[in-house]
């Protein structure tokens, strides 16, 4: 399904090349004093521009269509929309015959027996993130005072980001990276012992974030090579807090009072200048592709803002139901 | 919440020390023929006594209580029970005041306000993954022709597996290691562009196994190094075939028909035999804890078949839901 | 939750005065072909404008924002909306203090701190059930060839409807009714045992119609007093025909190939011209309440549309789940 | 599915020949305080035994399997079952292929393909409410000080119940039923516009219990006949009484805070002594049937009990989710 949550509840909708893309949120609490401005910073971040992103730069200003009224939140279901505007369609026109490797246009042409609106990935592309971003300020907001900031640690297998990405526009392809999410004040006593574990809901949602391919908490997958000894973090005190932190904040599937820590793999981006070889689909042989469009060489780029917002959908969700947020909100 | 799933759906009860463990499977299709000759090699997959394991042994005789008649599911919810006999409850009783590192005592106590049933872990005992294992049994009759393949292919950071446990043992600490899970014949289209994209349902369903910590798809962590140009798997065929398999199965979230393969992390055991620090919560006061109770050095020796159990739960849910799989089975 | 059904889902949004109302629809199927004037014929059912209906006429137009391609439904979110155009915010300032009888302003304002958007019943409005009939002409076309009918039997406790109009227009007051919904065609088995017994489903989309306080199913409430040798309808065939049908096309909460049959009391409008009595709010005093606003004397006239589209989505939602409507549509 | 409830959520299972009936409780609080001696009053309100009611007895002690520790709920999920003693099921051996007009051995059998367990209703019985009972002693210590009490006000067709109910023996005939349910202490704010109004969800659980054919919340069908100026409960003072209670306690599918007030009409039990004709479903052919069996005369007799459960759990778990009642019960 395209909706996530069980108490904050969000959806989204929209496609690269439509008229819109955008997000319903379902079940926010009243009183929460929200403004356009509030969207600036975490949209501004998302966006492309920059060395290493793609050229098609949209305007992003967000339009609050419902469950606003005098500033603030009222209850009511929220939807938040963006206008799609810098499309150029014509560039993915040969694409539905010819799939783009590592890309869902033939999964998505497959699941949807070739309804798809494919231009620009439609449903599928990375553009939908915008919606996220959108209810993840809504989300920050509401989980207040706990603080959450994401980052680009390694790109194309180095730390010196800058130089990865000279290297893959030099030659025509893309780079991914790994990037780290840190979460403070986080409060005891989330998740659930199965199905529902802390990291389960977190994993779901990140995995919704076009191109991640793997996420570890904590220590992660150094932990298989660890002793007990080593790896299980020695607590100091009643509140719970320990000395190291293997365990990313979470033991048993619950939050244990320390930060939250986990890092995610983000894969090259599929779509890369250089001529790769693809599958006429409907001549069934092997032809060169040159992928028109305009593309980001390393999404890793752009994917901090909008881990930030799904770890705060997750937190705001789970707030609510460990009853740590109101249902409605009195600010003084 | 303790359940899982849309259409197939599970969910798990018991504690370590309780009377019984169990499951109870909601949405199973009738006419599946099951007797409970079909439960005893998972179970014994997953059962201690090898080098490695725990020394308490239980029988785990499936109880099939409700949901079948004449041999064959009838539609109706599905409960299956196994019997606790061989509990040492005495063995907990200092672990209320005095939480193991590492371990869910701390979290579990915060969260249920110390109602929580604390011996042998309760709730979060390994041993509630019985139920998986048995839901799995279900499931994976019902998803065939997909078959599924889980093994640990490296203990404590190294692949002589026997070598690392025969080390921790003498250490009196514990080991985790990776475990590696294929799936065939999988068919396309199964997962959702946003939210319930296939990589985030089958991480959703692993992180309720106990001790995992981290999961990658395809070539997960190391895509983050790769070049577009690399790490694009080629189509072959119209059939969706592809040279590589970086990309583990899925593209855009969706099954792509190609196996399906991730790899797990599972951390060290936290309960260790060598003597640890840890506060005592009524004074507040570090002391050093030496922990009785019947342990596993590795747990991720039993972990496969638990990971294969979740894996085909994931896919009968999503084979149900993409018509795959009948609602009344008809065996010829 | 602002949503409803598990494989064909739908949300509304939006507000009286707002700038949109409108539904999001997720999990329909690829594939199904709509046009904007497929919409038509039930939006101008729903219209107002006829003797009895609000003067608040509103072009309702569709906009089909997402999910659609070339005609046809892509499985991507759906996104219809509406705008509001015709408001006279001005009509409802005072009501923010005064509540009126028999509405949601006084429970809408408790729930929601004050934050609600009042302005004509705000996200409560029947306007919103603009959504829910779009939402309809969408579920229809997918459950074919099962034909929904609902009518209005009574109003006012006449069969005569249009006296009964008359004499409330006269009175400065409104009326209630009776709006009864048949469905033909629809298949053997849909409907589950527990919980989500066919009557379950179709009475929880059924009170989301503002103004219903009650249902019935074939004899309903005349059951009571019925011998069972009476009530019990004969059946004539292994189809499941019967000589009579006193239980609606339902036995055991399951569908069971006769004509669904059910009624639904609709009560009178509250919002009435006459003078009534209210609390204000502030002052904690009786006052008199002359509601400007413009309002329907029978909103029972316009419930119909909205039943049978209800009921359609009930329908759609069950059908998928039992594999009566494919994941995507050939149409030939 | 069978199982309902978004915090506070239940499912049931067994069958009413098979081994056990029982109920899963998933998230219900921890620290709330359980003897065995909980249930004795309202299982023996439901117990059969009485003028009326079916002379299968069983003994109905609930085991609390799971969920429990030291006399308090873990927070954990909670396991009741029951075992099934006095069981007759040569009596239904023929019911396989005639199957007894008005209940669900037809549609039971269609919809599992003949897999179903049809001994004695199977799945389908009026034994599974026992689990549904049980739910409800949990669900109404949670809520209080909310008080649930409902009552058989009208049996076919009259207020003498005693003399109904013997003429229905007299003639071998079975009769039906008016249940009124009375909620006090109700806090404002419950429910939602839209899907999950009050009366949706309360209507939805209550259609779970078999024989329900009509639900309706205060004036109800009777609202259908009056005036706006009549029906309109005119508001006393700022908590929101009102002078009259025609809206059942719900304005715009929200609590009001007004006693909360509906109506149940249960039909005449199916299973009669008299005989009847049905269809052989192997021959085609009409031919006579004569239920043996062990059947309630009224069944609406022992509706009262679980239509309180019902109630109790929708308003717990409508209470989680509005934050009134806590994640962990602290009992002094």
């Amino acid at each position: 399904m395209n909706s996530f949550g069980r108490i904050f509840k969000i959806s989204i909708y929209g496609e690269s090349h439509g008229n819109q893309v955008g997000v319903l949120i379902d079940g926010c609490p009243a009183g929460l004093q929200i403004s356009e401005d509030d969207f600036t910073e975490d949209i501004l971040r998302r966006k492309s521009g920059a060395k290493g992103t793609t050229p098609r730069i949209e305007e992003d200003k967000p339009i609050l269509v419902s469950g606003f009224f005098n500033g603030f939140t009222t209850g009511a279901p929220i939807l938040i929309s963006f206008q799609n505007k810098n499309t150029k369609s014509e560039d993915y026109k040969d694409l539905f015959s010819f799939p783009r490797p590592g890309h869902a246009d033939f999964t998505g042409k497959m699941k949807y027996g070739g309804f798809n609106d494919f231009r620009g990935g439609g449903h599928f592309s990375g553009r939908l993130t915008l919606g996220l971003v959108a209810a993840g300020v809504i989300a920050k907001k509401l989980i207040y005072p706990v603080s959450i900031q994401a980052k680009l640690v390694e790109a194309g297998g180095e730390s010196d980001i800058n130089k990865a990405i000279d290297k893959a526009i030099k030659n025509e392809d893309s780079i991914g990276g790994i990037v780290q999410c840190l979460a403070e004040n986080v409060s005891i006593g989330m998740g659930e012992p199965f199905f529902d574990s802390f990291e389960s809901l977190i994993s779901h949602a990140v995995f919704s974030i076009p191109a991640i391919k793997g996420i570890e908490f904590g220590s992660g997958f150094e932990s298989a090579k660890m002793f007990g000894s080593e790896h299980n973090d020695q607590l100091i005190d009643v509140t719970g807090k320990t000395v190291t932190n293997f365990a990313g904040g979470i033991n048993g599937g619950i939050t244990n009072g320390n930060p939250l820590n986990f890092r995610v793999a983000v894969k090259p981006t599929s779509s890369i200048s250089k001529s790769q070889k693809t599958i006429n689909l409907d001549s069934g042989k092997q032809e060169e592709l040159k992928i028109q469009g305009r593309h980001d060489v390393c999404i890793a780029l752009r994917v901090p803002v909008v881990l930030e917002a799904v770890t705060a959908i997750v937190l705001a969700d789970l707030m609510m139901l460990e009853q740590k947020i109101p249902r409605v909100i009195s600010q003084s």
